[in-house]
């Protein structure tokens, strides 16, 4: 398979009805309890998250990683992490970086000379900015088994068509379904 | 595989970002002009539709299936079609009933006795009121390969929790992706 030299990828764990966060930041919800015996096993996180040299991701996603962190550890390790914002917000670690400042500019100076393979990772504030500026080049959305019913919506009215080219879609054991999509030119 | 007997399936032909509906009601969208080499074909659809022994709707979609109708002919060809409605809606063909009542009494007195297979096709308000009444069995979602931007959401703040079981997934070659789920007690 070949593998564009620079890609941007848009990662999120979604209900059936979009929602990516409960009204309470709880996520109990990941665990599903259902069972798809058609599906593959779940893939071997260390090994598929080791393909990840950047991450990218909003203010409030930061701020819910750090919260998250106090008891379950920073999600997403030594890996060097963009956090975009315009607040002074607490550093903790050496591979964070709050970057204030222009998209593009941060895809064009910071993150294209050197990584290849950048998971922006919420919220969806961010993501509308990345798609409406034409900036990511994929989007990677796990459904999950279930409806939450309220919540914050991954998808926060984009204001604009966008088609997509479907890439590949996994279904696993645990009833989570993958769909992976290029973002068309 | 074993069937229920009676099956309420709520169906949707929904955009990555759950639009169910442009804000123009243009329905070109639809025509994907995706490829997915690993997708199976399309199916018959004529011999798709022939397992559906009755559909409901709500107004909306019915009076949005009327104007269509004029151009494109009427979608729900013979199949006995309950509209939930209060409004005195012009009903064109002897297959089609108004229905202005309460949900639970349609179930009960007009689906159950007489069909096994009820699609109900739309819309949000309508989806909504099955599921928090417990009164849908199966949930089938078609995603197409785009991202609308605006329109009418599929799900709109269902304002509950319901898990799934997922059941089936198809990609098709036409890079559309078909999530089958049961709606779980």
């Amino acid at each position: 398979m070949s593998k564009d030299p620079f890609t941007i990828t848009i990662h999120m764990v979604s209900s059936l009805d979009g929602i990516i966060a409960k009204p309470d930041n709880s996520v109990a919800w990941f665990e599903t309890k259902d069972h798809y015996e058609k599906g593959v096993s779940e893939p071997d996180t260390q090994e598929f998250l080791k393909n990840i040299d950047c991450y990218v991701m909003g203010s409030r996603t930061y701020e819910h990683a750090l919260e998250l962190s106090r008891n379950y550890g920073w999600a997403y390790g030594e890996v060097p992490t963009f956090v975009l914002s315009h607040r002074n917000l607490p550093v903790e670690r050496p591979n964070v970086k709050i970057f204030n400042g222009d998209l593009t500019k941060l895809v064009d100076e910071n993150l294209k000379p050197n990584y290849n393979n950048v998971w922006m990772v919420g919220g969806a504030a961010l993501a509308k900015a990345f798609i409406l500026q034409k900036l990511a080049h994929e989007i990677r959305m796990t459904v999950l088994p279930i409806i939450l019913g309220e919540g914050l919506h991954f998808f926060d009215h984009i204001g604009q068509e966008q088609a997509l080219h479907l890439k590949e879609v996994t279904p696993y054991k645990s009833g989570m379904v993958e769909l992976w999509y290029e973002i068309r030119k």
